[in-house]
């Protein structure tokens, strides 16, 4: 059976995960499930120790399942256990007939598959996790480099204010600092063994059952729940919620930096590369393409992230689709947020800040943006109201005259004796320099990065 | 890389499909259109014949083109044509230097992607309109024989009145009658050409750019467009959402039949076969695997139909991020609906029926569910306002005594002489009879199987 | 009981529908829609006519409905239906209590619910086609008065190559166009009666439910279905499916404006009008109030369409949460649709457009997005290969030096007697004008604009 | 202008709620923060003491705004803060021309909307919690109370294997439970003022701002964050999530109880109430309304929450289209989850439970359920291969004959001699009573309600 998203997804390329959630690495997953059944279930007494034994080697060779089989027969079961044990089986009665009875013992399908996906997603999210960090260093570098480089606001797409560069590379890293502890979070949820049995109760092994129960959950490191989880999922859809966080925050970041990027624009740039952003017919051109990705994926996970949401309505013990709509969906989740963290990653890591072309952006409206500076210094000296009238005055004549606003106000000044002296040259230039109305940018960009560094250090002890 | 979805999906395996959307069936799409540009050009004398015979003949094994490589590469590219057309460059230039120069003459990458996707939904809406053909002459057959089969019709998943289920099969016959002219709609809409260049406005052909996109619409047998379509997605939008609503529709189904199948109510079975739907530790049960697919894709395509449509807004000439949101996502759409197609085939067409308990559960509430039938019979008689009094007073004591609507009436009307000989004793056993209260129960289903025939037999002229 | 929408969302005042849909514009037309049905039944004798005169006249005066008391009782009842009986009967019942007991007879709840739907989407859809005519027409005034007018084309929100403005209006138009049929489409078939009785089957009228149905069809001048689609939705998913798609192709026209509209491109800008746009801050801002309108309706409609599409799958013959999750999701994305064209309207038809600022833009890389031009250009005298080489080498000199690419190249021809008189200075002038590298721009804009006019005037015929 | 919401959405009535999402609600708290801001500055020195108590009076009476005026206005700005602080400030000049000059001093729109959303946050999240610890104890009563209460597991919607409705219950308790503390941790977040002036650096307020920005922070009682949050949204949107999963796992209890409530299973029903849940033609009907309702949200937020995510992306300083999508969908969340939630404690709490109904259903299948109980208390007699081939000889038997297993199984021992004495009529009866192979059914019942009453404990002290 050939697949669809090889070709069809090619910017989300994080091989760590990927890896993860291929199909080696779900079965791998699932056989791991089962050599830790049978050897906690000998530990307990359960099945002969012998026979633990020999299933749990088996397991460890991955090639004991056919894996082109195993995707024919699954579609027929509607499920991926059910011929997997099958296989399984198979190959553990080659060795043992004996054994092979024991292979498996107590669990259900779902069992096997939530708990492989939760070893995943134990594997997966640290990963992440630690690429999230490494943004963030990065990102934290870019806030403190240039926490007084003025640029200007941009609200509407339309210039405000001042602020600094610092500033706007803060905001991003704030919130990437907001997603370490939900990260941390639901991975701690996410850990959770489930068993249950065919029906939830574990009525197979009788008394046996919680013993069982404990010894598996620690023969996988994962914590043991208060009962089986079969069709409550809110431990996974948090997974999905925070990823679609983390996704909408990267997705973020990058509209920012395309847009700064633009040719009119061209602020930053990502960085340069072999064979990346390059255009077939334009060869001036240096395409955004890891703020493509990162775009794209924060278009596709939150649909995605809705499919989780709507799942959870699942029926009685085992769901009719519910469950089944997570098996590509929650994968997919994972893999479209490594990818864009990952280019996030080397977006940031490599941006190239023009400084010069954002003091000359900041020029662009010759001054207009500083009208709000201009009337609280002139405020302060004849009064708000007044000093409102002679900003706008000066305001309509720069845009008619196409002069700067610090030029026509000072015509304005000089051609009031009123006004004389108001403010001299050098106080003009003050006024002048959008770098000297950037409020707290700086401040704000200080502050976002000691408490990343902060948190961080938090992360790491 | 690896990939995602083969094991974690098992569910969708409609092989016509998803050979049409493999890796393979991608690359051989894009290099048909390589080689259709190529004569096309070569036809309209902007490169030479004998470049166009190299290249066409090149293009057509797939062997020319390494997908493990392309894959690599395309992650950096951001975009699968560059890469390809990169790959395929060498594979002519290995046979002819001179030829070499004329691949890919005046296209885009997106000329090549996007017309590559038509020509696979070219193939695949067809294939699909197949299979829903022959859904719906199952539905029919269904509809035909079980026209006058009485069952209960339930509202809020509470019994309401009789009904048949040959009207219950005419609703889902219908509504996938009205899913012919959507896809045929979709699929007309979808065969369009995309050749625009690097800006969409075909500048590199100069004066021949009109007949050049003519030849070439016709070597692909595709609709030649006004104008080209780069960030003007609308026609596959509309492919989405046709799919989106089949699935809809499928999922109905589904639902309908799963509720009939549970245990307390056994009025039809999915089909039994070899490794299908069985249980790993219950050997009683029959589960609805083929519901369960049906229900999973109808609850995972309505968001990726989401993301076509949130895909739309693009940016000017070529998109960030909307374009490529659609790359795995217009194929997850197409290989869901036509997996839920299948198993729909599978389900409807094997369905098992059984009639009798149909019969036995109408009777559950004793007929209580016929009040309003006794309501209307004696209301000829002895005025509504009285009638409906007499049947209040018989259900109450029907549900009070545990007896039969039927016999807490007839005991009513032999309590009181008023009533004497009001509703004999045939007449009790017709009223009780909810075969004769199923309204146009026959006649719905004989209207929509007749429609269905016409609209198929038209289709097929 | 409050709501929530009036000021949380005040962009999308389209008076006209929002009227359709408000609370009183429901509760008319189900007033409507009780009248007609008591209308047909006397009509075809099935109650007497003077019951039906009484019940008409009553249903004419909106007051009989007490909407706050009907609100609050409709939240007990889930529906708003039997609540809304229950006063017209005591209102009808105030005049004449025999007419009374004829009120909805033989309808049930959805009937009369999903009628008044399909009257409101009978009255809102063909506001929703005029007003998208009326975008058209401005649209193609726009294609047509720049179909010369140069400007840059933009990929991946980089230049690319030159394209007219009227190419870029055409695409717009040529999208709005396919909309036409595709509202035309749905409207007709959400144009349907619904009127199936408590189970769908009309059993209560006996064997005059045929010609009621139809006399109830005729009386509201809908269509009459071949039978009830109680929980078969795809018609009213079809309408929200066509509104997505217009509402996507607004986002994109929304989208490129809003781009073109920042102040480092300022290629166009929205129409000023008091109180719109203003920053209460920043004089000198003009926002793209118009356009955030349509994005925000282009942002949330998707999600509400996947709502509608996953509503489909309803259980048996009455749904429980399918339907109920439209009641609330058609009428907001049918109100988010119309404001978003509204505001449309406004923009395209009172756009500033500011050709000499795109003339300057194109300029903004001094002629390197004429590389392309300049090969085809030499490589009719001197060969590709050699004609690809050189314009390389002065685009990397250009680059390099800071100046255009037309001087470099005239610079490295002098420098080589083998190119002398390759070009002359007429011809490097020629080269050097984007407008002369514009491809089938004009064309296109032609052919977009004829193909709408059609397209109008078919529709008006 | 009308609103859309009122009778076409009547089941989420959550009072309290809506109060707080109504037009007069959000104007309140715009009121609310704009005194705040005054006394603020007024305490900082930054307006006149005098001027800040005219505003902070005049904001104290909602009568100042014309909220249809408002609406109006709105539609044209594009956003209620310009046109509210206009109305405002016109207001506060009636009374004091010079204080209506410090209105809304120093902040822009967004600091004032989302401060009054956060505000409206912080009163609706914790009466959402309240709601879900009494649901939760409801739930934990029925836990407790059914810990024993045999009946039948269902997966694939098929009898499975016995357990107890305590242990289904306590299911939906444990799900109950990890929504505690998911709410009060994004409760906790979006308690965060937001103030950052027109481009979020509050340059405007020079060397104060960080003062006044902590006095406003602490008049409103909020957190005051590292810098402001106007294109950061992962805090709401971690809202928005938390709701879902908490509606989620409301639909998922609403999915139990409809099914359980079907006619043909009738295990339990939803309380009885006057003008609740009855059908206008079937009065023999109890519909589950509650169930409707939630399951309608369970639909309708999880789009919405994509809404959210997908709005992340914002551009620069401030957002065009991510921003106002927020507007009306954050408040609709809200309803939906606090609409869903008053349902689920009527429903649980009046939860009718029907202990022999679950029991006769157990029955249905005649025992076969429990074959595995059978093979396991074989086995330990005669070995598990044996006793499986046994009671796969029974099982088919049971079928085939009509009878139940138990007897089957007697028959089947009494006809081989081998099998004599193995299981005697007591151990049979043992074995056909399937109370006797719940497994940790009741265990698991006790540990939900342990933990519930420990968290409830932990979350009021």
């Amino acid at each position: 059976m050939p697949t669809v998203t090889r070709l069809t997804d090619p910017m989300f390329g994080s091989p760590a995960v990927l890896d993860i959630f291929s199909d080696a690495g779900t079965v791998q997953r699932m056989l791991a499930v089962e050599a830790a059944l049978a050897r906690a279930e000998a530990e307990c007494g359960v099945i002969p120790a012998a026979a633990a034994m020999v299933i749990s080697n088996v397991c460890r060779d991955l090639g004991v399942i056919d894996l082109d089989a195993l995707a024919q027969s699954a579609v027929a079961a509607g499920n991926l256990a059910i011929p997997f044990v099958k296989q399984l089986t198979g190959a553990v009665a080659a060795r043992d007939a004996e054994a092979a009875r024991y292979v498996h013992w107590g669990a259900t399908s779902q069992d096997i598959i939530d708990t492989a996906l939760v070893l995943q997603l134990g594997e997966a999210l640290p990963a992440i996790e630690r690429e999230l960090v490494a943004l963030g260093d990065a990102c934290a570098t870019l806030a403190q480099r240039h926490r007084d480089t003025p640029m200007v606001a941009r609200t509407w797409l339309q210039h405000a204010l001042p602020t600094t560069f610092g500033c706007k590379a803060a905001g991003w890293l704030d919130a990437l600092r907001r997603d370490l502890p939900r990260l941390a979070e639901v991975r701690a949820q996410a850990r959770t063994l489930q068993f249950g049995g065919a029906a939830g109760t574990l009525a197979s092994l009788g008394d046996q059952a919680p013993v069982v129960a404990r010894a598996l959950a620690r023969e996988l490191s994962l914590d043991l729940p208060l009962l089986p989880w079969h069709s409550h999922r809110d431990r996974l859809v948090a997974v999905a919620a925070a990823l679609g966080m983390l996704t909408g925050t990267l997705g973020k970041i990058a509209r920012d930096i395309s847009l700064m990027m633009q040719t009119e624009i061209a602020e930053v740039a990502e960085p340069a590369g072999p064979g990346r952003g390059g255009s077939s017919t334009m060869p001036h051109k240096r395409n955004p393409v890891g703020c493509a990705a990162m775009l794209t994926a924060s278009m596709r996970v939150p649909p995605l992230v809705a499919t989780m949401l709507a799942g959870m309505v699942q029926e009685h013990e085992r769901a009719l689709g519910g469950w089944q709509a997570e098996w590509d969906t929650l994968p997919q989740i994972v893999a479209l947020a490594a990818g864009s963290l990952r280019q996030a990653g080397e977006v940031i890591g490599g941006l190239q800040v023009d400084a010069a072309r954002m003091r000359a952006n900041l020029d662009l409206t010759r001054g207009l943006i500083l009208g709000e500076a201009a009337m609280l210094a002139l405020g302060d000296r004849i009064g708000r109201l007044q000093a409102h009238t002679l900003v706008e005055h000066a305001s309509r004549r720069a845009v008619v005259q196409g002069t700067s606003l610090r030029d026509a106000l000072a015509a304005l000044l000089r051609e009031d004796p009123a006004h004389a002296g108001l403010l001299d040259d050098a106080a003009l230039d003050r006024l002048a320099d959008p770098g000297n109305y950037a409020g707290q940018s700086a401040q704000f960009a200080d502050a976002a990065v000691a408490a990343w560094r902060e948190a961080v250090a938090g992360a790491r002890d």
